[in-house]
């Protein structure tokens, strides 16, 4: 039977959501409130606006409303590069000599090379219905960053990016397609902000974070006339934005009666697996169905694996308010010799509350082993796999090989968050044999998990 | 009624082409016969079957069989990256305030980016099929080499690409790409080959250029035990393959009711226009429907409006079969200041056949416009594109505008055959307001022509 499942599912305009899922509204315990830093008191939707759009605070906060109709113009947007495929890996699974059926949502086929389009454009959209000029943002591996370069193009807003200094210098053309639709790019840290002089002064050397950007970019955003703060990840928001991932995923699979086992997405801040994941994981908290889901993120940043799920910074300049979640503390910087995002301390708050509820796993793979199963993945199912993405691809192939041992049949579905086509630096390295493994001593994190802010 | 009309129109997995067509069966003049250099008498397929692959070599000389089928093993490759999208440009068509509608087929969504893996994989099939152990090629803006990396990496087949200098060197993430999928890359022209060593020797600070790059490809082809050589463009094979673009254009179009006024594609050595328009030429052919064909190239590289057509070497190396063709002399080289691909001196025998009985148009852009039509594009459309496919668009823009002056709704279609995330380097000097127009004199033109092959 499994013949009669095309290569690739596109769903017709008329299956495509209408409404994101807030997966928090079926949450029986909440995410923890967000914190005034100051206070310790939970932020209110007043101090939360100096910072964010007015809607999109709205939509951080609610967490009851299961259902949010997506408005009329991000749709049309939405229709100029959704659906997505979800594509069966019938080669790989050949290949692989594996009974599992693998499945994989492929959000990389539109310029920004990722899903970080769907959450962009809906900012965007809720900025410019506020009347605001422009907005500033952060990037690490430039995919949020170029996401929302498009997104603001469209809609004729200033876009402001802090692209994290080691993926500016080592991806010059990223900047350059951000540049193209018309964003203003500057390598953080920088001497344009007061946060971004004082870590420059700390540390004069150092390759950057995503932490530091994003507190540069808050402080751009509070300081100018008509200016707010964007984020691509970790948000609760963008989770909701990002569920048209999870979404068209459950459509396009009840369409053709096919019910994943296994949900595998890689995990930096949580925004593409929390999106994928969030109708399947409302499922099984309203106890209609049941998942495993696991989130990947790399040996050298592991925040779910090897974090504390405690009150944290969600920046390095510890402007922002404070977030319960899996963190490396806000202090922790990468490795330089890590490659592409995931660099980031901490985890989205609501799959930290769902992973500490024990509603999913999370497991940890090493850098080079992640980049042999992404040009295992590019020969086989002619996609260059973004670095992110090829962490999910990497437990995917394992855990087909385990139905290969046992004879299982399982159906295995993984994000496929974006493309590689800027990240051939790091694929250079790896091509020529000098790329390498690095995780954190427990030395290192104790250090920056005991700067954690009292609460 | 516009509005049924979907954004994106993909066809089903059943409704795709399961043959290519040949539009020579429909010419009632024939292209004229590829001749031996030597002998000036028509080659034959013995004579052929030392620098390509049986099969391809059939393909290659067959001009009455309309439909060929397409083999199992190709549609299985096809079906992982197709069917690609036709594409409506709602947008682009507000902004432009035009009352035509404007329609693309973008072949970008794969990793090489482009059309040119239709044919690669195709040719890479017959290599296999005939028990050789790799194929050799050149690649100029690299769209090409990538596609046959990524075939022969499906197909287990070694790939030696031989890569224009000037490309090796703005796109070296090109490179990388092609390493990934398993492929030797060397700049070209290069000193592996006695025809590299001979034209480096002569012109010891060139930058290269297609033509020259074949010689080397045939060259390592015809000197090594079980190797062949296979082209991406030019050809009439290649644009047997590529029929599968304009065949799912039309199957596209059918379904919606949709008839094209015009149709417009750029061109280089004419894979990707050709393949789009085979089968709506073939109506207009066989009298059962008209349409406006245009060939868009560049001023700085102008074949069909400023090229003669004779018989001319398909290699600067002269060591190929003779065509007839639309040609600048295959001494000519284009001015280093031109972006990416259609820098070929000559173009398809099948297109200059059809150009030269006046059943298409062709004229000439300048880069700075076409790079402007690019970024306007990008903003809009959201895809940021390839220049060659820049082509196109800025010339599908003058049409509509045109149609906005006198109020005709014309149906407007062209080919984006792919995306520019490999030509960050141009952009970057458009960006930067360094890029230059250039078009040769009539001087310069008359001494390659001049020193065209006498038959």
């Amino acid at each position: 039977m499994s013949t009669e499942i095309p290569y690739k599912i596109y769903l017709e305009e008329s299956e495509m959501p209408k409404q994101w899922y807030n997966v928090r509204a079926n949450m029986k315990k909440k995410p923890a409130p967000l914190l005034n830093p100051e206070t310790k008191q939970p932020v209110t939707a007043e101090e939360l606006e100096t910072v964010f759009c007015k809607e999109l605070v709205k939509q951080e906060l609610d967490d009851t409303t299961p259902y949010i109709d997506i408005p009329q113009e991000i749709l049309s947007f939405y229709q100029m590069y959704r659906p997505s495929p979800l594509v069966r890996a019938y080669c790989l699974e050949k290949k692989l000599g594996t009974p599992a059926k693998i499945y994989y949502k492929f959000e990389g086929n539109n310029t920004s090379g990722s899903h970080k389009l769907n959450s962009a454009i809906a900012q965007a959209y809720y900025a410019k219905q506020q009347g605001l000029k422009g907005v500033t943002t952060e990037t690490g591996a430039g995919q949020w960053g170029t996401a929302l370069s498009m997104a603001c193009a469209y809609l004729d807003l200033d876009c402001q990016v802090y692209m994290v200094k080691v993926s500016y210098e080592q991806k010059p053309f990223r900047r350059e397609v951000m540049r193209t639709y018309g964003a203003n790019v500057t390598p953080s840290p920088s001497t344009k902000t007061a946060v971004g002089r004082k870590i420059l002064e700390k540390f004069p050397n150092t390759n950057g974070s995503l932490g530091c950007a994003i507190s540069e970019a808050v402080e751009a955003a509070t300081t100018q006339e008509g200016y707010r703060y964007v984020l691509g990840s970790v948000l609760s928001q963008v989770l909701l934005h990002q569920s048209v991932i999870g979404l068209e995923t459950k459509t396009a699979m009840d369409k053709y009666n096919i019910h994943p086992d296994i949900i595998i997405g890689c995990a930096g801040g949580g925004s593409n697996l929390g999106g994928l994941i969030s109708p399947f994981m409302g499922e099984k908290l309203r106890g209609e169905a049941d998942y495993r889901f696991i989130a990947v993120e790399p040996a050298s940043c592991p925040s779910f694996t090897r974090g504390v799920y405690a009150y944290d910074f969600c920046d390095t300049g510890m402007v922002c308010p404070l977030q319960k979640m899996y963190t490396l503390g806000s202090g922790f910087m990468p490795a330089p010799n890590h490659a592409g995002g995931l660099r980031y301390h901490g985890m989205s708050a609501v799959l930290s509350e769902l992973y500490d509820q024990g509603l999913m796993e999370a497991v940890t793979v090493e850098q080079t082993s992640v980049f042999n199963a992404a040009e295992q993945f590019a020969r086989i199912e002619g996609i260059l796999p973004a670095p992110e993405s090829s962490h999910a691809i990497k437990i995917a192939i394992d855990e087909a090989l385990r139905c290969k041992e046992t004879g299982e049949e399982k159906t295995i579905l993984f994000g496929l968050t974006g493309t590689g086509y800027f990240d051939m630096y790091a694929y250079e390295k790896f091509n020529d044999g000098k790329m390498s493994d690095y995780i954190p001593t427990d030395e290192e994190l104790q250090k920056s998990i005991d700067a954690l802010p009292k609460v």
